[in-house]
């Protein structure tokens, strides 16, 4: 247990992290219950919303503090009235299931927004190749809305260290602005895949047009490329339409 | 002209906003050269940037000022060093073209990266109805990656006020969770359309089921919507697979 002298403002090394906010913090309690240390409630809470986290912890048996100066000392902003906090955790993702590889993503809010549509087209398996954004930073909990509570989520020292593992049970498609296919003409096959995008500067180098099937999602020449987080949603919604539509 | 004493930190009701940084600036220069005031360089620029600005802002007629200590007062983050000054103008847009309508948008990344998208998959003309975001604000003009400079964005005051005018000459398809037709179902015509989506928030109300033919981008029940930029970006992808696949 943190004791509550102990929680300082959130820290990429610290073995603890927060959810800010009411949405990623009933997510947390309502997936992750078991990584859930305590939960800080402000005085100025509305009536509804103290009831259902109060019935939400005692169910769960989590402890519930009421502390306005706590909570004042660790939020990001002034509107955040409730907060999680969480032992950070493992996850390994499965073998039959499709995955998304980010190789290097630097942007947090980017691979909470990755998470939150990943989640939505039914995607749950997230690798993600150091160096990497901060997972349990609660920008990228808050981006994910939380999505993340309910995903797996697993870091890899390299590429090769998630291909030799997971590579070849599965069809590996690298998305870069070399490919030699274009998304709208890749025939989605029965079995499963794994969607592999660079980092938001630099995309994937030329090594992964060995990898897999490359996939281009083509655009006008008016733009350089595509926003990350936009173009990765794109190819779940692409490769997941027959589920969907 | 505006004099450098009266160049304060971006107003909302100034006629007047700014690029922050180089990609948004040369974008400016390059397609909107007509509505820049001057050019701001900071002392520390790189040699071959400070060329290409002088360059260019030569051949455009542009006056270029070397001033550290304006561009610290003026910028947003401490990596800019370059900023573009330009009167903000009115923009219509065409009849002849595929549109999206954005009703109340309020969040300036969200417009920005889609102004981005819809300009990377060919469409140039946005209807914003009002109350909405700034679309002058820097932060909307980054987000875009000076996209902006290359499309016309018109504002309208109701979205009655767009219906009437541009309505008639093209399909209209609301985006909401209770419309009628998944978008995979959609087939897209030869005519020109309309894709039109609500606020962050609160989405379209259901008066627009009655608007055109309304479209769900179906997903999972993990997640209780898509982010706006993503589902813009997925069903502008959908709308134009035909021409870029």
């Amino acid at each position: 247990m943190i004791s509550n002298s102990d929680l300082k403002k959130y820290n990429k090394k610290a073995d603890y992290s927060y959810t800010f906010g009411m949405f990623p913090t009933f997510e947390l309690l309502k997936n992750c219950p078991g990584h859930v240390e305590k939960v800080l409630m402000h005085s100025t809470i509305s009536e509804d919303v103290r009831e259902k986290v109060t019935e939400l912890c005692r169910e769960k048996g989590i402890e519930v503090l009421e502390s306005s100066r706590l909570i004042e000392k660790l939020r990001d902003k002034e509107s955040c009235l409730l907060i999680g906090v969480l032992d950070k955790y493992e996850m390994e993702i499965r073998h039959d299931a499709d995955h998304i590889v980010l190789v290097n993503p630097s942007d947090s809010g980017n691979v909470g927004t990755i998470l939150r549509t990943a989640l939505g087209f039914g995607i749950r398996d997230i690798a993600i190749i150091e160096p990497a954004v901060d997972i349990f930073s609660p920008k990228t909990i808050r981006a994910s809305m939380g999505a993340m509570f309910s995903m797996r989520v697993q870091l890899f020292p390299s590429f090769d260290a998630y291909r030799t593992v997971y590579g070849g049970e599965r069809t590996l498609y690298p998305f870069m602005l070399k490919a030699t296919k274009k998304l709208g003409q890749v025939e989605v096959g029965d079995g499963h895949f794994g969607l592999i995008f660079g980092n938001e500067a630099t995309g994937l180098d030329e090594s992964f047009l060995s990898v897999g099937q490359s996939v281009i999602i083509s655009h006008s020449s008016d733009i350089d490329s595509l926003n990350l987080s936009l173009a990765t949603g794109i190819a779940i919604y692409e490769f997941t339409r027959r589920k969907f539509n």
